[in-house]
């Protein structure tokens, strides 16, 4: 790339005041020299906490921002404090206006995704934005969508969810035709399922530029069944937050077996770079980074309780994605589609 | 006890032709060497396997039935291919008549339940029967319904399942007042959890037998953040499918880690011991046996894909729910709570 990569971040959001977010950005800058930073927030706290990192003031520009959403603030008051002021606020408009390529923040994703949604508006052609998290299995990683924006089943939005997610997977895992699944249950005959089975009939009948597998389950997921799974935010957020919590459960099964007795320490030790590597599996930093699909520009939403290298990933991502033209990856598959069937 | 439990078993449902279900009821026998065994199935099959159990086949009597329930069968063929003949009906028709005290099968989830909605009928007041799971958490287990036989939130149905939660808890959990939560997700401005929120309202504003603590999150399930959790069928058996997958996921990356290098294998012999309570910790079988609850009978539905252990710990839980007759418990508990609020 001989043009920099312009990055809009907002430096308030996330928990303990955000402090992971200087720190990954110079774990980021160490990989990607020639980013350029542009860092929102409040000017007197990002200038006491930079002076520290050279490098990083170096590639950085601050624009001080009078005020910062909260994290427990409602997106309704997040807007009518913050518009036009907010860090967040200010750090989206500079990605609406083309002085950034994209825009982070590990803030309130509820105020993060209303703000958003009302200065980039959606693509054309999608009703929804959705939040795409990257899902770590035996085989790889699986892009799963949506896991928080919305509530309920609906054919147009999980065609549009399919077209997004497969264009972030196209881009993100390099396959040319990803494959996509439906969440589902294994109960064929129960009721209440309608708009899933029309979605499912939809995308079975039609030639698509990702390749449809029809439904999975919820153990199908973590086997790497497919490169997509598409489902609505309820049950995508209710799955993902249930696998991490499964994940921290057994960890904590682990570390008490180990801490059981000295033998088992012992052999803890000898196994300690297996172990080592079993842990770098199951951190959740690797693969930190929700990314807000069908909006005119890339938003990232890195986890609000994260460390530095954890920043630092979803920043990558948000590089990654960017350099590999996502958004209009995305407008020429909306077209691709739009030839084949008539998802309005 | 002075009189023995009766069970009728269905002999023909699970994967693999059902071998685990006598080596399973032999297990059981041995720890209640009182109970009386009615076995539901193709008599040559039953005959041809029991020979080999003295012990059981001597506990046991044979009631040969014409026909059984694929283990794909939909549940209306099921019913009409299996109406008063199928081994799971046949079962079920012994429970309604008092001749059993618990029904149990390892076939068929979708027939099962509507053979025995049809048959036994929902309890007077409960609107449509649930199905209970026993979730392990790091201090102890959860329950957690609906996982399947529902989908979409209804209120009623919520508060219903409130009450069949908890009463199955102050049996198996053995807690005179369980707390219980509503399983919901974190943004709270988004728009479509209407009946939840309402569910929400009406378990905030009044005094239950249980303890209400309010919504809880996914990854909150394995915390044994509450002794309930209550949710619809389809997000319930999406969350359930997925912490199985996801546990299966991270033993995979386990053994993966062990079997990297000579010293991690040194190291796995030295902690063999932590590890096999680990293993124990993590194997589905101790927590087999999904619980149908609403109806005027106790049926045990075994997972498919079991072992004989797994299946006596099935049979085992039916055994607890019968001696501390959890129907009458279900029955006292709807009047206690009738008093209180008008749930229709």
């Amino acid at each position: 790339m001989s043009y920099p990569v312009n990055i809009a971040v907002d430096c308030m959001g996330g928990d303990d005041d955000a402090f992971f977010v200087l720190p990954g950005l110079l774990l980021t800058l160490k990989k990607y020299p020639n980013i350029k930073l542009q860092l929102y927030g409040d000017e007197e706290i990002i200038r006491s906490r930079i002076s520290k990192y050279k490098a990083l003031e170096q590639a950085s520009q601050i624009i001080h921002c009078d005020t910062y959403v909260k994290m427990d603030e409602k997106p309704s008051v997040a807007i009518k404090n913050g518009r036009g002021k907010s860090s967040i606020w200010v750090a989206i408009e500079a990605l609406k206006q083309g002085n950034a390529d994209f825009m982070i923040s590990a803030g309130n994703t509820g105020a993060l995704m209303a703000m958003a949604t009302l200065i980039l508006k959606t693509i054309s052609k999608i009703q929804r934005p959705a939040i795409a998290a990257i899902w770590p299995t035996i085989n790889g990683e699986t892009i799963v969508l949506d896991i928080g924006a919305t509530i309920g089943f609906n054919k147009k939005q999980l065609i549009d969810f399919s077209i997004l997610g497969a264009s972030m997977a196209q881009v993100i895992l390099d396959v040319k035709q990803p494959t996509l699944s439906l969440l589902n249950i294994g109960e064929e005959e129960i009721k209440g399922l309608d708009e899933i089975k029309s979605s499912h009939e939809m995308l079975k009948s039609t030639e698509y530029f990702f390749r449809y597998k029809g439904f999975i389950e919820g153990n199908q997921i973590g086997r790497g069944f497919s490169d997509v799974v598409v489902t609505d935010g309820f049950t995508g957020n209710i799955a993902l937050k249930t696998a991490e919590g499964t994940a921290s459960q057994i960890s904590q099964y682990f570390k008490d077996s180990i801490n059981r007795s000295i033998m088992a320490k012992v052999g803890y030790i000898f196994a300690a770079n297996a172990f080592r590597s079993l842990k770098e599996k199951m951190n959740p930093s690797r693969l930190n980074g929700g990314v807000f699909l069908g909006l005119n520009g890339i938003v990232i939403k890195s986890h609000g309780k994260t460390d530095p290298i954890g920043f630092s990933s979803a920043v990558d991502l948000g590089i990654h994605m960017h350099k590999a033209a996502l958004i209009d990856k995305i407008k020429s598959n909306i077209k691709l589609t739009e030839k084949e069937v008539n998802i309005d």
